[in-house]
């Protein structure tokens, strides 16, 4: 049986902290590229996509289930009818492979993580979703394993850059140019995106969009 | 035979860019702390570490090679003499594991490499060192993977977070404070920083000094 892979998904005005470089259209455009490489990781590695959704939404053919609540609230109302296995992955993870994601799946432990940069919480698998619940924002992965502990679960953190990118601002745009393979990256190309190299350091910048 | 892992490492005035919080003594205190742990993740992994100097140095009972040269001269010169397999490990992985370590020297491929965050080169392992010269600076990931295809060496790119965090500036100091398992997040609590969150972001602080 395909395992559950929750992605929680916010179709309007995302990605906000990328306002200096992006419009709302381009944003919301954007935010569903980095899902299609997301889901995309996902079924390559034997995982069934589920979008949670803060709004009505279509993707494809994809299930979605809407939750006008919280992140929290919204992941736990799911988990607690979910006795089997489950995935939850962040849907702004562009650089995530499915050996990345396989290597999430194939735990034998009762749970596997990923943190996110600055403490956050990129992915987490566990043997039975009702065995847990969630505490995002904040220093989350910190809250994680320690509700991991709390509950008497086992836990492996799982050692990957490519799960562990989220990209939220500007620079992380870097990370996507260099390492994306999927449909994020040659969206922001088309875009007119390129690596900017400046005394050593590494950007982006966007070419002047050209007027026909 | 034990595999040697070069550890380029610059003694003084290092790691500038944390001047905004460490002075110069701390600074050169942390640097070798992390050291340290890279080389004990290096040791862990069955690698003999080699640390390669920018001037006369001593740390412990390690073997030191002192060249002034820049990184790349240093580097290229050491490679050229070495038939053998050999790892180049950057010196500010402070969460760098053993395990993390084994993945990089365990390939079957020519050549395995870890990003650094921002299209930098954190570690690179060679089957033979004198098969390759590297190129630091700017996006030496883009460019150390072009020298590999130009060399028809087989590459693969190891997907560690560990290896991948590099600790240059302040908020890196969050993933140590949160990640770290070795002596320079102990370091770094000892001089008082602690994980600082407010409004959601995880940031650090340095709590005041006690005057006696």
């Amino acid at each position: 049986m395909l395992i559950p892979a929750v992605i929680p998904f916010k179709p309007r005005n995302p990605k906000t902290r990328l306002s200096c470089i992006l419009d709302q259209a381009e944003r919301e455009n954007f935010a569903e590229m980095m899902l299609a490489d997301v889901i995309s990781a996902a079924e390559g590695a034997g995982c069934r996509p589920l979008i949670l959704s803060t709004e009505a939404y279509e993707f494809g053919d994809y299930r979605v289930l809407e939750n006008p609540s919280g992140l929290n609230e919204a992941l736990n109302d799911l988990l607690s009818n979910m006795p089997g296995p489950v995935l939850i992955l962040m849907a702004d993870l562009p650089l995530a492979t499915s050996q990345a994601v396989k290597r999430m799946v194939t735990h034998s432990t009762d749970m596997a993580i990923v943190p996110g940069r600055g403490g956050g919480t990129n992915a987490i698998f566990l043997s039975s979703g009702r065995s847990y619940r969630v505490d995002y924002y904040g220093a989350s992965f910190l809250k994680h394993m320690r509700i991991a502990d709390e509950r008497g679960l086992s836990c492996e953190v799982v050692d990957s850059f490519r799960l562990h990118t989220d990209v939220d601002e500007k620079e992380d745009l870097v990370e996507l140019l260099i390492h994306g393979q999927g449909k994020s990256r040659a969206w922001l190309e088309d875009l007119g995106f390129r690596l900017l190299i400046e005394k050593g350091r590494v950007g982006v910048a966007r070419e002047k969009k050209h007027e026909p």
